[in-house]
């Protein structure tokens, strides 16, 4: 079976994520961001690649994607109770990676590595990789300065207006050699670029030194699917942020960002109005259900995804001969 | 109302602490054992901190007194499914502590300060301090070489039979001024040594520097109070180590081990007929029922133990006269 990358973040990245797994199994390379990483009380979070690992595992919980089902919250009513920060902290089960990777950060060992045992440990056959071993940390710019994606998130509860963004890392980063490898697959057959906030859980993942050049090399098809639709974002602070940045709030700006990466772009349904503008921008389009509910509808965009892939292939290779 | 102090480890120690307090309340301090604190995966454990810290907040488990009562269990649970050490890791709850501690001996706060804060988020009037904010790990002997008294307890299940002990660090560490305070307090009436591990338990915080000559020379009666009744150790492997240790396992080896510091000892009534023997070391012996089922039996025995301190106090007052 030919391989797959999907590079993702968050919960809508998961989902899809989780649709080509059901697909192509050990065949799929996940890479996932790690610009919203970050440390509290010593812990090390990575929530786009634990909440992939929950949704790849089938653990996930069905209303709150980024945790494990049945969620508690003992740990953190005790470290309130002994005075320490209200900020939200992670459930109990949502503990247990950060604890594990801290540790293992600690030792040494590369976030590649401690990543790939939990994929293992959880019986997840596809490889989720982080984007880099390196540290990138993606900064929100506003009015009062700079701050991490972490702290705007949770204790500026995404309120300042967004000015812009900076991925502080990301240009002495390096792809970790798993990720080349995916991307160097000789069976290599689509790269899918996720459902997912195109300036925090996208792009510091192409910002790392040399990730679009390789995309925009590769010469296989490189598709994106919107995390827009009908003027608004599925979930998150993707349209607050697009109308602060003076972007048109649609899926046609989610195409925008990724100008002379992507070759084809997938639009949900009810944007189908939008087909022919977003085609404009240099980039085959198709419109498709992209809402996912079910796991069906999962498994269902996934094949649509990669039916779209192969046939700009095809029309490729028709036009190469 | 005049001040004691109480030297204290493990479970007994702590309810006979709490006795102290129900009894005195801010006139209590408590100095306790950190020979058996470790880390694991990052976190700074401080078993007898914390085991006192839920006994005199009324939060300790009725049945398992080291941990907050109604603990879970999920974030260990978790750290297994994820591949983590199999090492029995503490309950949710317990957590909390010390991730918190690690944080803050992380950020170079004294364990001291980190220890009376969880005491004021906690309500306890009390002063619960460390024995040093200095490092002493007690170390098992055993015919395979020394280890941590923790990897003894957890990774040996107390199984290796014990040549002796080790208390790395005591000689250098220092006793923090709190505690220098409360034994200078100029209202001091006693200072009770309780009932736990006479080696893993007390000794630690008697072979801190200073800290026995500041006992003997302080003037205010010193009482021990038993672990160890009709031959057997209440809970815990106090009388496996007597037996190997080449002890006879009896309330009268662990006066023994207090001797020329302690002015009374409090043995069980049921060792009632070793009252003459261990007056022959040179204290003075009272019999009481020091097993605690009860709160209760806490208070009892609290108030007991003071009234032999003060009769001790006023036969040396007698005597100067």
């Amino acid at each position: 079976m030919s391989s797959v990358v999907v590079l993702a973040g968050q919960v809508g990245g998961a989902k899809l994520a989780d649709g080509l797994y059901r697909l192509r199994r050990d065949a799929l390379t996940v890479i996932v961001n790690t610009g919203d990483d970050y440390e509290h009380l010593g812990l090390a979070f990575s929530p786009d690649i634990d909440t992939m690992l929950y949704t790849l595992a089938g653990i996930a919980s069905p209303s709150a994607g980024w945790e494990p089902e049945n969620e508690t919250h003992a740990v953190h009513a005790m470290v309130r109770r002994l005075g320490g920060p209200d900020r939200p902290v992670q459930g109990d089960r949502s503990l247990a990676a950060p604890l594990l990777r801290a540790e293992g950060l600690a030792s040494e060992r590369r976030l590649t590595d401690i990543t790939l045992d939990f994929c293992r440990h959880l019986g997840i056959s596809a490889r989720v990789l982080p984007m880099s071993d390196d540290r990138v940390r993606t900064h929100v710019l506003t009015d009062d300065g700079a701050v991490t994606f972490h702290d705007y998130f949770a204790q500026l509860g995404c309120e300042p207006a967004v000015r812009g963004f900076q991925y502080a890392g990301a240009d002495f980063a390096r792809i970790p050699d798993e990720v080349l490898d995916a991307l160097h697959g000789a069976d290599l057959e689509a790269v899918v670029i996720g459902p997912a906030n195109p300036y925090h859980a996208i792009r510091p993942m192409l910002e790392i030194d040399g990730m679009k050049r390789l995309l925009r090399r590769r010469g296989v098809p490189v598709i994106a699917v919107t995390p827009i639709v009908g003027g608004r974002a599925l979930r998150g602070s993707a349209g607050k942020m697009m109308r602060e940045l003076g972007r048109e709030l649609s899926a046609r700006s989610v195409a925008g960002e990724y100008l002379r990466l992507i070759d084809g772009f997938v639009l949900d349904i009810e944007d189908a109005a939008l087909t022919q503008s977003v085609r404009s921008l240099g980039m085959e389009v198709v419109a498709l259900p992209t809402i996912m509910r079910s796991i069906d509808d999962r498994v269902v965009l996934a094949q649509e995804v990669l039916d779209f892939a192969a046939a700009i292939r095809e029309r490729r290779e028709a036009e190469v001969e």
